[in-house]
């Protein structure tokens, strides 16, 4: 009964997300399949590891995280397993499981064993002829060290955009991600606010706070307060701060002292 | 074997859901889940009430259905278990469930036992720390007294839409629901229809019916039917009656005895 | 643990989708449930059966397809069961499982008994009260001859858009389906291109190949190669040829031997 989550880009219209689950249930018949998210906008790699980085914790030990977004596949990019002590991933080795390699512990092999793939794989298609028989294996029981060779380089996404802190206290960070409500996820962790009140300067706007919640605002007010992730976020009680305030991701924020 | 359904606005591009799996998963690892949707426009109760006494008929005794649709998260309003014969509900108490609160039988409880959700609850997710526990829970065969407190005030959505029998035997509705291809779903039970023919009126246009099926009108027509779930609807045969009338949920219409 | 994929036109914001679930798994608790897409255009038969055939042979034998893609219901139209080697079809006869009842072996019942459906099925929607009862008593492990009644004449799409070799050696196709990269996956097998070198004209543009893998061209150009799916296929290399060409599904496409 393990759990296998999936993440890819490939949208919910074409079958290719069926196709790997197809793949999968044939090897590991007992596997449970979750979906993570398939609306990744192409090749968007830094959205989907925020996406891996957010919900993998929330799984149960022992689940299997398969993410495809796969720009470089076909070329000389590797194909990755990597583990921690909570979990398994499986894709390609472009800095998609960053967050998880970077974890005390963690490990990684390159996918090189093609007695446990698809017979035959395409050259454009390794999230069904790769990484899904990979995962499957694993859910099945099957050990890294059976499925790749141990590697010590695996990429890792580059920390552009990692928070500042300035000499004179200022923090300066950017959006990480716009959700569905049109919240403003920054990269900025909730515990550099956690003492003292802060101005949050974005696109103009002043929002000062954390506040503790939604409810602290009037509708259709902006709001400053940590995100469900942990992180500052800016929001607008029933409405949309990202078309409030016409920004989106990777836009700059600086949170001041007050 | 439990099912547990979920129903939200969280979207498909989010990992909120993947969260809210990852939790349920950890506390009730052999439960069944199925989306409903996640494309309820943000904070429309009414929509996912909507959705939930359409879907939840037709799942079988002892189905959880979670729903998270929660403008009012963080703030005063109260976390809801309801059980009917058929299944149990968990949500935030703001009217989502009114359909199975009014059903004979049906009780509540206020969700307030924190021993039994995710340690430190945020205020702003309560759908990952508070109902998917609590779902989790049910599911793994826990009764509610031991998650809540009875209540015997939930809250119920106004039937402010309720169709209206006027003296003269018109009867007056409203569009309660726009699906996929279109077809205006009314809040006028079919039953109404039962005897003798109607004209419906809607956006200036008038359809006499009702008609037994889709295929009863040329492509390209509207037509007067009784939708799946029972109500009264108007539709285009391989078309979308909102395209060809201008009109969405909400908009008035009239049925008059022929 | 009989696996049964669902395909329909009914969108992801209905809870069509999840009434067939709850009427499937009501019947065959067990049955593992796999979404292959709701995305389908609405009416659009074609684009099922693309899906279908590109989907149904990565799943384990036995599999149940169960499609909804009906603008014939209510009328004259034949529920249908077919069964291959590999998998049985459940859904409307009107051309959905063409390629399957064109394999050797393939079988095709009208299914005509009442008794295992849903009582009174409505005349709008047999996906909940026909095709969905009729997949899981299938998953449950009844017989095809106890569901229905064997016809040898269901209806095949005209293979209208079948490729041609010219006299001169050129091949004419068309674009079979546009995937969410923008990908034109034409309807010419990449067999027929296994030899030499051709180029592909199509919407003024001529492109060389075919190539391996999208990494062999350059950011933005456009590339001639081999679906995934083993079909002539047009891209640009992360980036859109459809948007790149300004052409859709249906666009001929002009393949000459160099």
């Amino acid at each position: 009964m393990t759990i296998i989550t999936l993440t890819s880009d490939f949208g919910l219209s074409d079958p290719y997300v069926g196709i790997m689950k197809g793949v999968i249930l044939g090897i590991a018949p007992g596997a449970r399949l979750v979906d993570l998210t398939h609306n990744i906008p192409p090749q968007d790699i830094a959205a989907a590891a925020y996406t891996l980085q957010t919900a993998a914790p929330h799984f149960p030990a022992g689940t299997v995280h398969l993410a495809v977004v796969d720009p470089g596949v076909g070329g000389t990019r590797r194909p990755l397993l990597a583990t921690t002590e909570l979990a398994a991933f499986v894709g390609p080795d472009n800095g998609l499981f960053s967050f998880a390699l970077e974890e005390a512990g963690a490990r990684a092999w390159v996918i090189d064993r093609p007695e446990y793939w698809l017979p035959k794989p395409s050259r454009t298609f390794h999230g069904r002829d790769i990484f899904a028989p990979v995962a499957a294996r694993l859910a099945a029981g099957m050990a890294p060290d059976a499925l790749g060779t141990p590697i010590a380089d695996p990429v890792l996404l580059l920390p552009a955009r990692a928070p500042e802190r300035r000499g004179n206290g200022d923090i300066a960070g950017c959006v990480l991600h716009v959700d569905r409500f049109g919240n403003l996820i920054t990269n900025v962790p909730g515990e550099w606010l956690a003492e003292g009140r802060w101005t949050c300067e974005v696109a103009g706007a002043r929002i000062s706070g954390p506040s503790e919640t939604y409810a602290a605002a009037e509708r259709g007010d902006l709001i400053l307060l940590i995100s469900s992730g942990g992180m500052a976020e800016v929001a607008v009680r029933e409405g949309s701060a990202a078309d409030r305030l016409g920004v989106g991701r990777g836009a700059p924020v600086m949170f001041r002292a007050q």
